[in-house]
């Protein structure tokens, strides 16, 4: 696949396989390669000796500039995390189709910045308990607009027209940023929550919630 | 209130003033204590002039031994975060009705370690997308029990007992862990998100997310 | 002893073993369990797979609600960490014999937050020279009541009470605190300090010196 | 200019404003928004009342879709960082003319990953003294390629094609990275440095610095 | 005194006004000079404006060449630690009288790293309780030798020889990292510990206490 | 050569040995001592056993009261940093020979601050672009003066007196602060920057480019 030894298998497994051990403060070295194949882990992956890398394990041929497959996503968009060892950021592509959307989730460990290539996206995110009181911050972004989104907070990315793709390219400042999609670890988790506990939460009918259950099974990240 | 000047305001406001600018790595003086009622704000509050601070800054009434009112909640559980100016942690006592759960909820900024002083609790946590990919990690705690929830994993806590409350104390690794209930933030922002949105989130009508949107406004986080 | 693999040793080896690599600021990855058994050492230990663990790495029957056994401390006290891999957080049991006391002592590498189950407690700390000028801050605890001590300041908890024992919860701010209790760092070690230099510290004869080294042996922290 | 009182002054000030004060750790509240207009300065800007900000605080419509004027430099490129308030991350919108480059330099506080959305760039950066021993890690990147720059290592990015323009979006892992073009910090300082320190330096007649240091005056980042 | 308006005072003052904001972490702005006459306080000192800074303000006239006076101190050394706004570092001069110690103490906030120009001293620190126990760690250093004492552990410096001074510099990790001496601390803060406290901590009678809480008053950090 | 297992071989290496883990922020153990020999990486090194090292493992005989050798020099300075195991600050001697300079370089990992033993220096450093717009501050230092260079900063120090040689001690706030002189980086890369590049960089011919970098092969730091 790629020409390199360390990149990162894209398909499934890119965001996992983004873990890298850089801690987020200054590293102690000048360069720090993710060693995926070493049996001991640390916070991400343990380093190649850094005597014995080149410039290729800084590159990645992304294909960041192709469209993204939309096809099978029922809610219509694409995040393309390509994976790269980034000692502390990374960068996605992410494409919707007419009326998709990358539904509500967190990245707990990323605040995000994003960029629209092609055509407007509705954004948005909310605060926390109190205070701020679940206060929903939404706005629309045109073409060359930018936002950004709190770490933690839950935020989402709409495209409301019914004939448009949309393209927007996002930084996180993590090398393993992870989403967690609300309605995937609600509703989808394996195993799942107890039903018992969602209907009260969702003031629903358990029927409702095995229902639910049985439907969330959609990861949009790569 | 409190003999102290600083004390926050308990009641709603209890978690909102639990911000104080210390931050999370080590502090740059022995004794950082917020000055509430400046107007100069940063990453929470300023601090008082170091020279000018007593113990009672540091000691709270907090009444943490006292069951607290879990009456008006819906879901059956009442989350006391007294607000202590702790330079980085915080303790929380829950109580939980019959049947009472502290929902999904997310700690933007902190790990939670959590014991049970009465009764029984089923608890639970789910991990990010892919790689272990939406995982859940569920136990019951009996009385004198520990277990602990990693910093912005979606968690909860269920009394499944129909005739007994329980009784927890948590510590959060901030002084302002805030909390993101997932029920109240998607369904019940304010303003809220659009229908559309959700309805294709969750796969429901429209008509559904405008009767959730309607019932979500409690916050069981004091 | 405990039902799950990773579950540290109690006992005298409690505290030791709660050493966990996470560092302290945010984790690179949702789990991070300590894998104690590895040869491979860090900052702390290093991670079992994260695809490896369950729930039971993130529980602990630490039996806080039982009384600890305080017969053998000389203080009259036991603090009981029961060394759950905890991110970044620890929960303690502390009880006190009627007069017992949790001698001066630091925590190099955390905050405390302490509150009183049972009794009340006489708590202090002290701060570094000049300035504030070893100022110290110092409070009665009740039942209910918090109290913070900031990292790194010599502190102390006292029962004041002839006739009955106290019971406290601690949390303190890093999953592997440690202690320095004073009298036994100064006069404990192995081997001891050269007694002239402690004779002019304490501006005693060497003779109290010697008999003062041979006294300290007793370690309060489990 | 934008319809939000806080959003920065773009031209040559960007750069500058882009300031704020959200330390790099975790912060302690959901909402950052740098307040430019306070007299107080921490690290960065103090923030303004996050019961006081609003969607706007977070967009910015910064064009990052248009060409940048690239005429009036020297070295042929244009590096647009728009300084948007965003929580320890940025994104840039780079233009280099036919054979324009964007000369050696360092960011003093921020890793920079960078794709190319039109035409190839030649990079490179270049390891510290020792060890990797100014080791020169380069590649040529094509469109829709991505590649790293470790933090504080001199880098660079070259068009080497005679008639084609280029465009590169990057993110720099910082609100406030700043550059230090190598060659006009060493020969455009003002004042200069002693031009017989320099003459020492590059090996050179003291009149060819003479002459060096009247040439350093563009700054190609905005 | 010093030709520029920011530098402290030294003499008692010293180690106070040596506080100042630049968090541990990287800083987000080139320059940052505490202000110290800003009545808004933060962890440390606000910034002055970086407009407003020049070369003075990175400089003082600290002669760390000149003997410091011994005279005044019981223990016989006197730790010069000038306070300069260091961004995270501070060098000391320690001057020690024949048979002179650095008594026991422990900086919260900061690693130290000690080298000897003139001399030998003897020198040690003891790790935290459990695991190594209260294990001492001594060595002699020559003229010329280094030693490193890790953060928040008690360690002195003694001289050993009785008819010869010995001089050493220091660094240390913070710009504010301040002494704790253990004896000044435990027996001399204002106001006293508890005398029944302290008489059973150190096995001694009460009125040994009163006679030890009557001396410690010396602070030779300055 | 040392009498301890750890110490980094000086000479050549002692810089790339003075590599180690501990993060910067608060380790999470009392002692961190770098295993150079084992083949897993991380940050710098894995740690040894905690339980398995001592005192000598925190001792260098660093010879920093021997004059360096500082014949082979070209401009004229040699940097002993000895690499001693330091938990995040390092000490370096440096000596000037007549009208000998430390040549502009960074520290990409580390402030520094410096004070004159012997003879007197004129130092600066150079701000980053924009705002305070690579503004030189400088300052001649005597002997007991101090300075501090902020991380990241392009700096220098020069003697300019023709028959005097200079001594100063460093303090570093890195175990690995490394540095990046720029003439090396530039011109001494191996293998070497494209002379078109250069050229266009520094306004010159490209067989001036040539001629400068057969030039660049001095490393005058150890």
């Amino acid at each position: 696949m790629a020409p390199t030894t360390y990149f990162l298998l894209v398909s499934f497994l890119a965001l996992v396989t983004s873990q890298a051990i850089a801690s987020d403060p200054s590293s102690l070295q000048d360069l720090y390669v993710a060693d995926i194949h070493s049996a001991v882990k640390v916070s991400g992956f343990v380093s190649k000796d850094p005597m014995a890398v080149n410039a290729a394990n800084f590159f990645k041929a992304a294909n960041l500039d192709k469209p993204r497959d939309t096809m099978k996503s029922k809610v219509g968009s694409n995040v393309m995390l390509p994976g790269l060892n980034t000692l502390g950021i990374s960068l996605a592509r992410i494409d919707y189709t007419p009326l998709g959307q990358n539904s509500p989730h967190t990245h707990p460990r990323a605040t995000e910045i994003l960029t629209v290539l092609e055509g407007a996206l509705y954004v948005g995110f909310v605060t926390s308990n109190i205070d701020n009181g679940n206060k929903l911050f939404a706005k629309v972004l045109n073409k060359g607009d930018m936002f950004v989104f709190p770490q933690g907070l839950i935020h989402y990315q709409c495209n409301l027209i019914p004939d448009k793709t949309v393209v927007a390219i996002a930084a996180l400042r993590s090398q393993n940023p992870r989403a967690i999609t609300i309605a995937n670890a609600v509703f989808g988790s394996k195993p799942p929550i107890l039903g018992d506990v969602l209907a009260k939460v969702f003031l629903v009918q358990k029927g409702t919630i095995d229902w639910l259950q049985a439907q969330f099974r959609e990861n949009n990240h790569y």
